[in-house]
């Protein structure tokens, strides 16, 4: 049996930002050996997503701009408010992201793909991207291999 | 190690369409020989979907109903756009589907259940759906097994 | 090869309400022997989700409060109506939690992480949580590991 773990890190450069990192899930499968069997991959961080969509700027652009309208930094002003926009004790520092905790709830923080024949299984359209929603930040991403 | 990778095709038949596909992952799980380990399936395409909720009619039209409400095909006039809504030279086309991107990211495109002594082990109320979001397509869905 | 699988039971008290489980998670992991591979948990419900974000009591209500508010149980007066908002010959009652399905499509059912010398790979602020949205109820949760 190969099980294989490797943690890539990202590098973000705005506050939000969809960054394409299919070719390092490849490349992990393809270093691995790996013939059948499952890639999975995972952010570690609770303010950004992991998600697989059609790779194109203009659809990038889409996904952040419509997950900030469902789940915005700043409520619509005379609405709502977030419970986590309140100083923290551990933290040292006021609550600020719940908008974007909601972005990774939303968009989701995993995806899997089968292996065949060593290469991945995917539809030509789909891409890999992790996205942040509270960067820029150093970010890992946990891909893994299981089969043989 | 037993690892088995199915790929069957789904006709949809209308624009948005929720299609029961438990039978299939049944029987994939069933012709693959597996014990114990786990089923995952994944759809191919990156305007539909997969996901697992209760299986009655009046629910797979409010699940289809408020996808669109939530990531409508055309924004409400006067309100935001949708960047996506451009040609595409790649594509010799309008890309006009942002909205279908966006069910197929809010609604996931994947589902994974363990296995126990050859039966999928869910819930007596889970179904396994895929969801047309930009049909009718022949479409792929990916089926899965792994474990012994 | 190490495949395991045990059913938790989880016991909601309200009708909404995060219950976090990472403890529970990371025993299964433990007590199987399991050294390289992954774990998987899934809600058996369809009106409950399985989710991963930071672990804080403020967040905990903004996520409950936001996918009530993105999936309410009922709709703004005079706006859209839920069909699942019928009576259910099969269920003798009245279907009356479409918002709560469609909170645990949002939310979604399920989570991995990979395992690597016996302990969860997960980052310092992840936390696993069963959300009920339809309670109070016994609910159960399947955590399986695999690998070796």
């Amino acid at each position: 049996m190969i099980i294989k773990l490797e943690k890539i890190e990202v590098q973000s450069r705005k506050d939000m930002e969809m960054i394409d990192i299919t070719e390092q899930v490849e490349r992990v499968v393809a270093e691995s050996g790996l013939k059948n069997g499952v890639v999975m991959a995972m952010t570690a961080h609770t303010s950004s997503g992991l998600l697989v969509t059609e790779g194109i700027d203009c659809l990038e652009r889409d996904v952040l701009a419509h997950l900030e309208r469902l789940a915005p930094k700043d409520p619509p002003e005379g609405s709502y408010h977030y419970w986590h926009n309140r100083y923290l004790d551990y933290d040292g520092r006021l609550g600020f992201n719940a908008g974007d905790h909601l972005k990774s709830i939303l968009g989701g923080i995993n995806c899997f793909f089968p292996v065949e024949d060593g290469k991945i299984v995917r539809g030509s359209r789909q891409r890999v991207y992790f996205v942040e929603y509270d960067g820029p930040l150093a970010r890992t991403v946990c891909i893994q291999v299981l089969g043989e």
